[in-house]
C-alpha cells in the first residue's frame, strides 16, 4: 500500500509537463490551458488509490485515472458555457477567455483525448473499464440536466437533489474508485462495493461543498462564503430550509432571498441557524460517511490498508486536499 | 458478397424503430428528434459495404455501423450551433428547435452512446476499431476547427481547403471502410488500403457537393442551387476561381460576390464558366476517383465483388443515395 503522499506525488507526475498542443493551435490551446491549471487532481488519485488498496500494479491504471481527468475537465468546459460560469479555479473560463465555439469545440476534443487513454488500458480489463466510464460519462450529462431543470422548477424535493448529485458528482468519484478496482484485478463483488462506497463518500463530499458555502472558514474553502445564497442556488441547505420550515419561517425566507448582497447573506443564514439547517446538514453528512464505511468493511481490503484510507477522507471531508 | 440493396434494407432494419427515450427527457427528447430523422446513413452502410467486400460477417461490425453513425449525428448537432445553422435535412435543428445548452449537452451524451455502441464490438478487435475511431474523431474537430478558421482568414489556399475536407469529411467515410475491414478480419494492408481510398472518395464526395451548389439539377441535388455562393462559402469552386483569376477578373469576382440574391449566383456562376471552373472541378474529382480505383486495385477484394461497389459509387458520384 502507498502512502498519500506517495500517490499525490505519482499523479502530480501522470500530469507534469504532459504537452497537448497541436494543430490548429485554436483548438488546442484551450485544452493545454484548460489541462495545464492543476486543480485537485481527485478523480487521478482516487483511481490510484483505489488500485494500491486491493493490490495491484499502478501501471494498469494510469491511463485510465489520466483519461477520467481529462473527461472531467471536458465536463467543465461544457457546464461553463450552460451556467455562463466566468471563472473556474480563479482563472477566466475557456468560454470567457475564447468563446462558445471554442469551448464547444475544444471540449469535444478533450473528450477524445480522454478515450484514447482509457483505450491505452491494458486489453485484459479494457472491456469492464470502458464499460464503467462510458455509463458514469452518460449519468454526468444526465445530472447536469437535472441540474439545469431544477432553476426551472418550482418543487425540488431533497430526494432530486440527492439523485442529482448522485449523478453530476458522485458517480464519477465512485467510478474512479472502481476502475482502481477493476485494474488490481479485485472480485467483481469489491468492484462495486467500492463503487457503492464511492457515491457515499462523492454525495457527502458534494453536501460538504453546499455546508461550506454558508458555515465554512474562507482560508480553508478557498472560495467567497455566500455565494450559493446570493444565487439562490438550490442546494441541500435551502431545499432542506424549506422543507423544514412553516408557513411563517416560509415568507421569511422568501424574504431574505429577495434581498441582495451581504445582508442577503447574512439574513438566509441566521434563518438557516435557526431551522436547525447546520446540524441537519452535518447529521446527513455523518450518516452517508456511516453508510460508506459499512460498504467498506464488506470488502476484502487488508484492515491495515484502510488507515490510509481513513486519514484521506479525514482530509477530504475537511477539504485539505 | 451482399448486393447494395441488402445493405441498404440491412441498415435500415439498424436504425428502425430504435428508441433512444430515456430520463430526463429533456436530454433524449433530442437525440431521439436528431436520430429518427433518417438522412443517408452513409457511413454505416459504408462499414457493412466493406465488411462484406472482405467477406466479413456482417454481425460483426453492426455495433460499431451504429456508433459511427449516431457520432457524426452528434458532430451534427455541435457544428450546427457553431455555423448557426437553422435547418438540417429539412427541419429545425436541434439549436434552433430547442436552444444551445440542449444541443451541446445531447450532442455529449450521443457521443458517449456511440462510444457504447463501439464498446460492444468483439473483443477481438475492439482496441483496433477504438484507435480508428478515436483518431477519427479527433481528426473531425480538427476539420471543424480549420473550417471555423478559414472564414476568418483572407489566404486560404486550394491545398489548405483539400485538407480541410480530408479532416472534416474524408476521414469518417474512410474510418467506416477501414472498421467494415477490421470486422471483417483482413489484412493490416488491406485495412490501410481500403482507408486510403475512402480518404479519395470522401474527397471526390465532398467536391461533387460544392460542384452541384453550383452546377446541379436542384430536383437531384435536394438542396437549393448557389447557397455557397450566397453565403460568400470558401468551396473548392471559390478557391480554384481566384486562383485561376488575373488581376481584373479578381475584381469581377469581388464585385460579384458583393451583390446579393439572385442576381449574384448568376454573375458568380457566369465567371466561374468564364474561369473554366466547371471543367477544372471535373477534372479534379476525376483524379481522386481514379486514385481511389488505384489503392483498391492493390486490395485482395475478389474481382467479382467490386462490380457491386462500381455499381454504388456510381450511384454515391451522381447523388442518387
Amino acid at each position: 500500500m502507498h502512502t498519500i503522499k506517495e500517490l499525490q506525488d505519482k499523479v502530480k507526475d501522470l500530469f507534469e509537463n504532459r504537452n497537448y498542443l497541436d494543430n490548429p493551435n485554436e483548438l488546442y490551446e484551450p485544452i493545454q490551458y484548460s489541462l495545464s491549471q492543476g486543480g485537485k487532481r481527485l478523480r487521478p488519485l482516487l483511481s490510484l488509490f483505489s488500485c494500491s488498496l486491493f493490490g495491484g500494479d499502478l501501471k494498469e491504471v494510469e491511463d485510465s485515472a489520466i483519461g477520467l481527468e481529462i473527461f472531467h475537465n471536458f465536463t467543465l468546459l461544457h457546464d461553463d458555457i450552460m451556467d455562463q460560469s466566468a471563472l473556474r479555479r480563479g482563472m477566466p473560463t475557456v468560454y470567457k477567455k475564447w468563446d462558445t465555439n471554442t469551448a464547444i469545440l475544444s471540449g469535444d476534443t478533450m473528450f477524445v483525448i480522454a478515450y484514447q487513454y482509457v483505450t491505452n488500458t491494458n486489453p485484459e480489463i479494457l472491456v469492464d473499464t470502458l464499460k464503467v466510464f462510458n455509463q458514469t460519462a452518460k449519468e454526468v450529462c444526465e445530472g447536469q440536466q437535472y441540474d439545469m431543470n431544477f432553476e426551472e422548477e418550482i418543487n425540488t424535493s431533497i430526494d432530486d437533489y440527492m439523485e442529482m448529485i448522485r449523478l453530476k458528482t458522485a458517480v464519477l468519484i465512485a467510478a474512479a474508485l472502481k476502475i482502481g478496482a477493476i485494474s488490481a484485478r479485485a472480485s467483481a463483488k469489491d468492484c462495486d462495493l467500492i463503487y457503492d462506497f464511492g457515491i457515499m463518500i462523492g454525495l457527502a463530499f458534494q453536501l460538504r461543498d453546499d455546508f461550506l458555502d454558508a458555515f465554512g472558514d474562507v482560508d480553508v474553502f478557498g472560495k467567497p462564503i455566500g455565494n450559493d445564497i446570493i444565487s439562490n442556488k438550490k442546494t441541500y441547505l435551502y431545499l432542506k430550509a424549506y422543507e423544514n420550515a412553516d408557513f411563517e419561517m416560509k415568507e421569511k425566507l422568501n424574504n431574505a432571498f429577495a434581498l441582495e448582497g451581504d445582508i442577503k447573506v447574512k439574513k438566509v443564514l441566521s434563518l438557516y441557524e435557526e431551522l436547525g439547517i447546520r446540524e441537519a446538514t452535518e447529521i446527513r453528512i455523518e450518516k452517508l460517511h456511516n453508510d460508506a464505511m459499512k460498504f467498506l468493511s464488506e470488502t476484502s481490503i487488508k484492515e491495515k490498508n484502510k488507515d490510509e484510507l481513513y486519514l484521506f477522507l479525514n482530509q477530504l471531508i475537511k477539504r485539505e486536499v
